[in-house]
């Protein structure tokens, strides 16, 4: 008996190349785990940054450093955060047990909440620019606000 | 015997009310653990999108998102990281052990690498406005340079 050579149809070689591409792109992308440590740690730098304008405006006014601080804040709100909240990540521990509440990943208005949070966040860095106190403590306000309005809703008590 | 009413010299009363507003900072002062996880988070946010950008120049390169990552990445270089590392944060537990090493805290040699981080970053910025994936692979290596010359230093391995 003659041994055919062996041959692979257009169409298998095809799934192999796919599953292949899948199996390197599931390789690469980032485990739940690392995705919730990384939404934890950007709003942690938020936090800091919040922290250190409230301390600013409660005592003697740093009008450079309140420029920065608020730059920070605004360029991590644009920098697209929902790429944190993938399929896989609505339950599991980052640096600690996420406190997202499942609505956070169905609810539509969300993505409205964002957009204020980013919109109040650019507000307060041209705000911040001017360099009145009196017009900072104002817009900051307004920036919490939009913070509250989601962690009212989509955070757990601790 | 009469008793004197009790007279608080001025030199009394004003060290009192220093040592009083002394004690009020040190209570608002955040503690160790936590300036360390502030440090640890700002690194990892910087991680998460040097690795967003890194994927862009990998793959497809899509300008809006690394200009917004490149943001993100220089306003946090420029905010002032260095008030993370005051006295008694040199050894600790954040999110995980610190893994800083003493020299960081003693070295005149890290305000350089730091500058170096600041300027690499900011020109990463200008660079990906511009939008020519070649010349933003090119500063982004100049970038993560810097990020290298100070780990391989200053930072214990893992």
């Amino acid at each position: 008996m003659k041994l055919r050579p062996f041959r692979l149809s257009p169409l298998l070689l095809a799934s192999a190349v796919l599953v292949s591409a899948g199996a390197a792109a599931a390789q690469q992308a980032p485990k739940p785990e690392q995705l919730i440590k990384w939404r934890q740690s950007n709003y942690q730098v938020i936090a800091w940054n919040v922290g250190r304008i409230k301390a600013s405006l409660d005592g003697s006014y740093d009008k450079e450093a309140v420029i920065k601080e608020a730059n920070v804040i605004s360029a991590i709100a644009g920098s697209g955060l929902g790429a944190l909240y993938t399929a896989g990540t609505e339950t599991g521990t980052g640096w600690h047990e996420t406190r997202a509440r499942p609505e956070l990943f169905t609810d539509k208005r969300v993505a409205e909440l964002s957009g204020d949070f980013v919109r109040e966040a650019g507000e307060l860095v041209k705000v911040a620019n001017g360099g009145d106190p009196a017009a900072v403590k104002q817009q900051f306000g307004k920036l919490t606000k939009t913070c509250k309005a989601c962690h009212d809703d989509y955070r757990a008590k601790e």
